[in-house]
């Protein structure tokens, strides 16, 4: 299928490592690449309104397949007029397909050659998604970007197991394509094949042969370590086309986003930034900072005096402690408007150092900071 | 004490009730009157931003000394500059006495001459209210209006129980005038006297001989009926005097509001907007709508066709109902921010009608529409 609407550029790469600044157009708008994309899970990217996305610059959001299926349910959106209209967001979306989520819900689903069966997290009641099905929920709800249907392999796992897995994804994805009808929306194909280098290497030779607008790499941030992720993204992300767009699903860190694109990586989306600003821990340049701490209890200076979002020009410290302490749930929308905005200038910041040719000094500048904190992110002061 | 900064006018009055268009000067902006103050009880009307209000064209917000005094105290709130630094509204505010707060808490307070002890509702600490020390905080919070410590009488109360309360109101309402320090801030007196038309009558003739800059209705919708509450307002409102702002506080529905501005009541506060937008209870001209009812799962329509606010300009029925029934906290905010400019609406409305000489028939229309409704609001559709 000829999707239209849909392209991807790529503007400039950086020599030593590979990074790309890109573009992504789509029927709603151009995403400028590397992108961080906030995840909307409930089509509702928690706390913030689709204006305060706007304002932040937010050009992409990604939303959950599995729980809009369940609640209010695709049909009651695609009857409302689609995703965009139903959320009011004007700008692109991302559907995943289903699949990560009830892989995740390991007590509760079966797999089988023609889908997972499971049981709603709401109330208990049986479903079954197949290839087809999640594309079908997906050109519903009518994002923008919609993944196909994967097989998201647990960790740890055998060869065999991982062999198996990934043979089941590539199968799904050729369900998948087989499946769309809505050339308005590009499909990306998703790499799985574990820790395993041979098998990742595999995956994705055979799924770039299939003719995806995008390509993804799943199954990481399930329980492997911190080496065997990085290890496995800068084997795979390589053997990508250099033509289409680079996903990597479910990370990370800020550490983990920057050696992401130094891997050729161009979209991002976790749930890191917004689940943080929730439990009160903000992002820094110099690390995290829990709001709650008693130390901020009559600090006037902002999160971050560096930091240009509404959170840190209008409030203190101590008033988002206060806000937190006192359970006020605007503190969480502040938190949370704070660590978005984090993330979206340090992609902002990566693709200006791309396009000056500076990426080098960026990457270990950035690195250095971040030094000493296991997630990339330590504690500050 | 000679305030500076503070001052009100009357633009015009309805021949045939009394009702007021007024303008509060204070050293924040101006306040247009009647006005709807929303309650920010901890410095922060819930779920709404600083700039949310200000779109809203909120131009007046209460905060309630009580709490703010126990969390995160007065001290670090004067330590951080003043009530509006901390919370980053450049608009006026008024703050209560902390009185009502400590007269709710029947179980844990204690009145004696020198004022209240009593137990904190956090953490069960001791400790005592007092005319000078209510001054003291309110000083140091830093409100442009602040309000004398008074002794909310119980409902129901024989009229000796009555009589005492009002004697002992009057004699902090003194000790609250020798006590004030700061010429920045207006400060008024509460009338009490219970249901008793003769006592209430007493009460406003000695406390509005003294020189409190506005006066206050206190001591209603705590138990007794509409009937009584009504004839406690229309009995007392014309004997306070007419070159001073009036206050009925702590009431109510749009039709109280209405009601009020009939007997002559110039400002207003109540969580009902804020409150029932949290539980999903919307305001419209016909009436509220729960919005969590199955009915509106697939209603396309926002809440109020005729509502010029940023939830009905932007989002369906069925989203709203969406974030609600997903726990989501984005529809809180999004309700409450309609259930505010529908009061607010109702008031900018009211003040049209006094200065076009249309009042006595705004009067008669909107009580119309929302009659049948127990609390002037029935349910729609």
């Amino acid at each position: 299928m000829r999707v239209t609407g849909f392209g991807f550029e790529v503007l400039a790469t950086d020599p030593d490592t590979g990074a790309r600044r890109g573009r992504l157009a789509t029927p709603h708008g151009t995403v400028e690449s590397p992108v961080f994309i906030p995840c909307g899970t409930q089509a509702t990217v928690k706390t913030l309104s689709p204006r305060d996305l706007e304002e932040e610059g937010v050009e992409l959001i990604l939303c959950n397949t599995y729980h809009l299926s369940l609640r209010p349910g695709a049909e009651t959106i695609a009857a409302l007029g689609g995703l965009h209209r139903f959320m009011a967001w004007p700008r692109a979306l991302l559907t995943d397909s289903g699949g990560y989520q009830v892989f995740s819900m390991a007590e509760l689903r079966r797999i089988t050659e023609e889908g997972v069966h499971f049981r709603s997290h709401l109330d208990g009641s049986s479903h079954t998604l197949t290839p087809e099905g999640a594309i079908a929920i997906q050109e519903g709800l009518g994002a923008d970007i919609v993944m196909a249907f994967d097989d998201c392999t647990p960790y740890p796992a055998t060869p065999d197991q991982a062999r198996a897995s990934l043979e089941l994804t590539l199968r799904w994805a050729e369900r998948c394509l087989a499946a769309r009808t809505r050339a308005d929306q590009a499909l990306f194909g998703i790499v799985q094949g574990s820790v395993f280098p041979d098998l990742r290497a595999e995956a994705a030779d055979r799924l770039t042969a299939l003719p995806f607008d995008g390509y993804a790499i799943g199954g990481l941030s399930v329980g492997e370590s911190k080496g065997q992720m990085l290890g496995v993204l800068r084997h795979t992300a390589p053997r990508l086309p250099a033509e289409r767009p680079r996903y990597l699903m479910g990370i990370g860190t800020p550490e983990d986003l920057l050696l992401g694109i130094a891997a050729g990586i161009d979209m991002f989306d976790c749930v890191m930034p917004t689940r943080h600003g929730r439990t009160g821990s903000l992002f820094t340049r110099q690390g995290r900072l829990s709001i709650k701490a008693a130390e901020y209890a009559r600090d006037a200076r902002p999160v971050d005096p560096e930091c240009a979002c509404y959170t840190c020009r209008t409030f203190s410290r101590a008033y988002l402690r206060h806000l937190f302490v006192a359970d006020e749930t605007l503190g969480l929308r502040l938190n949370t408007l704070h660590n978005v905005h984090f993330y979206l200038t340090l992609m902002a910041e990566a693709r200006q150092a791309l396009v000056e040719g500076t990426f080098a000094k960026f990457l270990d500048d950035r690195l250095t900071a971040f030094q000493g904190s296991p997630d990339g992110s330590a504690a500050a002061e």
